[in-house]
């Protein structure tokens, strides 16, 4: 079962995965942890997904996301602790590591 | 290059998309061929949507679509025709064939 997240535990934790993000970082926006990705193609933009959707289904947390050709906008919460837990961190990491 | 379609063209294709929509029709909503997919889970929305999406590269036709879990939110325009033409109608009845 995830755990909400503190506030000073979400800056920690958006401080570490915003040094792995390059120059456009993950914001809060609306409770959520939130990035809008942009890929060369659509191909490569759905790849993508494919490669997290994979990662998302084994983590059992899934992401929020809207497409349109090679532009992903994330949103990842955590439903159950109304609010962020280490899954959307984690999941976060996952979308830095193969993007 | 796509023709835009009159308003008479759309009622057409409409009808006969929805024929074989089953329970849930498409609706026109702000300018844009829309419906929201339902599927049993993540597993099986996201494949879904790897089917379409390789029909949409092989149209040079894509969706704007939003996912979060078994739900799949999707809007179709032909943004150079600044409306709806062949290809929007073309693209939802794959979504039909393959959901």
């Amino acid at each position: 079962m995830a755990t909400r997240l503190e506030e000073a535990e979400i800056a920690k934790s958006l401080d570490d995965l915003n040094e792995i993000a390059g120059d456009t970082p993950w914001i809060i926006k609306e409770g959520k942890l939130s990035k809008t990705f942009k890929f060369k193609s659509f191909i490569r933009a759905f790849g993508w997904m494919s490669q997290i959707a994979i990662w998302a289904e084994k983590l059992k947390h899934h992401p929020e996301w809207f497409n349109v050709y090679n532009t992903v906008e994330v949103q990842l919460v955590t439903h159950d602790v109304n609010g962020l837990s280490e899954l959307d961190f984690q999941l976060a990491t996952k979308m830095e590591t193969f993007k």
